[in-house]
């Protein structure tokens, strides 16, 4: 978000997404379970009260607010990429390159913005499930159009989505586990074979 | 374990082991961050004193002995699944094949054994991740040698095998997320591709 449309925001605007952010890190961090609503008011800053005044819901709201804000953020990212890229494993590498550099820098505690919130939602309220589904359907959507773009049929693109969308979160989840960005250049190397040269 | 093998252990031992069979399956629907040292208790029937001295470091040291009692029965599965496989991607089908069937008779909650645990291991204390990270890596470790035998260089393999896994784990997520098996079909009819007609 640009100053100019941050300094458009009302305070009470501003508190709500400081929390939103403070959030989307510790989900992205801890997972739903893990992450605690003190320690994300406390890195907000923001007031206890405001909290329960934007988010009477709690922890499951919160949750879901945050996804579609770190939704809302990564979507042009990829789509960016994925734009006017030579091939179909050209766009998508550029995407894995982006996530390596993301996670290493962060000491890998933080790897999509997404991730580790999707990956605990399996056993969240049902609210938080679904709106991790609607984020990773929204993502398979637009690794289908752009392998589409790169001449696959419409049931083919789809299908590879899933798959590609599966390597990079699989391989995010591994290079966390292992501090080291091995799995997802591993992954960018296996690329164009599973892309390209399909019948 | 065999009926014969659960006679032969002392009271204690049995003990133990309900408590790390119950920490098992709450970390893997909740993640290290979410499961919680009561609810195992309960599950396990074993009597609060007992948690805390087999488990004297809490539940840091029962996370560690959960991924290894989990890697522990995981592993002998695996390669009975790869064993005799007619082709490489034939080997880890079997593998998708029961790990979908797992999670589908679950409700989706139970993916392997492993998964949840591991990748909210990234944020769990060091000596949890350290266990993670063993276990991944003699996963890696079995389907490289699966490749090898199958034709691969060292190096391919070893490559692959990180590859195949990241992709494994993240159809798990996927279908965890979305609650349908479509993810891992999906990585089953890719994989031929991905093994096979590579150069």
């Amino acid at each position: 978000m640009r100053v100019s449309e941050v300094t458009r925001l009302t305070k009470g605007e501003q508190t709500r997404s400081r929390i939103v952010a403070a959030a989307s890190e510790a989900f992205e961090r801890d997972g739903f379970g893990g992450a605690g609503l003190s320690s994300i008011l406390d890195a907000s800053g923001a007031p206890r009260g405001s909290l329960y005044f934007h988010f009477p819901g709690g922890k499951e709201q919160l949750a879901v607010a945050a996804i579609e804000a770190a939704l809302a953020e990564l979507l042009p990212v990829i789509k960016e990429m994925l734009r006017g890229a030579r091939t179909a494993s050209h766009g998508v590498i550029r995407m894995l390159r982006l996530l390596s550099d993301r996670l290493e820098a962060s000491g890998f505690e933080i790897g999509c913005p997404l991730c580790s919130i999707v990956s605990s939602s399996a056993s969240a309220p049902e609210s938080v499930r679904r709106a991790a589904a609607k984020a990773v359907g929204t993502i398979e959507h637009s690794l289908a159009a752009h392998f589409i773009d790169h001449g696959r049929s419409g049931r083919d693109a789809k299908r590879l989505a899933t798959v590609v969308l599966s390597t990079i979160e699989g391989a995010i989840l591994l290079a966390r586990v292992q501090r080291r960005r091995d799995p997802l250049d591993r992954v960018a190397k296996a690329l164009p074979q599973l892309l390209l040269d399909e019948p």
